[in-house]
């Protein structure tokens, strides 16, 4: 066995868990939007296909993990190499919860679908779409390395946790003029949040991705755009 | 330099990442003791230190990641020792998040202080406790490798879901019997899920120890109790 070949193989290795990971970044995308795309339709039947996906994304997870501790303990890679390993242990985490949130959605979905619609689904699928694309880019970025890319990804979850915002305060409004609407509401909020969960997930796997590429964080402060946790809104007649 | 030395330094730092996490956990802790406190005492002040004391955690974090990249570059562990320090990797990041949680729970206390006390706080207190409890026998069972603790942690998060999910059927209805009470009831039902999320953290931790004990991950299927996402309340009037 010549020592080129052995070079060989690890590179490929390594692409493996890149592949991996970006085959995981794909079954999470696809999760995320089927669980929105159930809401909108009330489609019971989809929310609970997307549910029974979310193993898939946890086996792969697994794969990922077990392909970095084989590298680790046959491979012994340093810098880099060694970098892009522990990256891939991250980033694999983060996606697996992210398959967790699309998990949730679906389950409330299925709940919501009991009761008539009275509830607004509000900017849900617009908000969803805003974060898919954010999944799209960061997956594309990291497979081509590409730093800018992810630094707009980073950048856009200030636009997410806006709409998070005013979704939150429109939702609170209408529970307190609806209050048959207040189950409903509550798992439309905690929907939105997960929602965006998901797109503080990307800004995380954004920054390990502009780290590797350029060794170094984002310049700026992380963005922190939900403020609904200091959020209190007065009812109108009181 | 002696063989023995090497080896004793690589015990060393070995238990160096061990101490950091069992720090990091102590941290994450008092946190969530505080940020309890904070909302039974109305205390702002307490809310806003609890916040702020985060970045500890953060920087912990940071630290654990250094320490164990640094012993897998120089170190190439193998077996059980390359499993240890991956195993830090994992429970660091989990713990990164419960401070957070911690922190998202202060947020929403300071918003809630700024309101009249019209909802109950109910049994926050009670699920903080309980979740306190079980981090701080996580941490023991992390450094005795207490396979058994380890477990008992694992098999408590049930009763933790099961509160919660008490709780939440009781504040929806509170919301609908006065319309009043609808922000800070849902900022309420937030902080019963970050802690109810802490709950599932310390889990999977668990299931990190158990396994590096004993080899093998518990047998039965993960007790999933929390329900709520399932949860539909009716009216009492419609």
């Amino acid at each position: 066995m010549s020592s080129g070949h052995i070079v060989k193989s690890f590179d490929e290795e390594l692409e493996g868990v890149r592949n991996t990971i970006v085959e995981m970044g794909g079954l999470a995308e696809s999760q995320l939007e089927a669980a929105v795309r159930s809401l909108s339709e009330r489609n019971t039947e989809l929310a609970l296909k997307t549910i029974e996906a979310d193993k898939a994304v946890d086996e792969l997870e697994h794969k990922v993990d077990n392909m970095a501790i084989r590298l680790l303990a046959l491979r012994s890679p340093v810098a880099d190499d060694l970098r892009l390993v522990i990256s891939a242990l991250k980033i694999a985490s983060l996606l697996e919860r992210v398959a967790d949130y699309a998990t949730n959605i679906s389950k409330r979905v299925i709940a919501l679908n009991l009761a008539p619609s009275i509830a607004p689904i509000s900017s849900i699928p617009r908000m969803g779409e805003m974060v898919r694309r954010m999944i799209d880019d960061t997956l594309t970025a990291y497979s081509t390395g590409d730093a800018d890319l992810a630094l707009d990804v980073w950048t856009r979850d200030q636009e997410v946790d806006q709409l998070y915002n005013s979704m939150f305060r429109e939702l609170l409004t209408f529970m307190m003029e609806d209050p048959r609407s207040i189950t409903s509401c509550t798992h439309l909020i905690f929907m939105a949040k997960n929602i965006e969960r998901i797109g503080d997930h990307m800004t995380n796997i954004a920054e390990i991705i502009i780290y590797q590429v350029s060794g170094e964080m984002p310049k700026d402060p992380r963005p922190k755009g939900d403020k609904t946790s200091m959020t209190m809104i007065e009812p109108k007649d009181s």
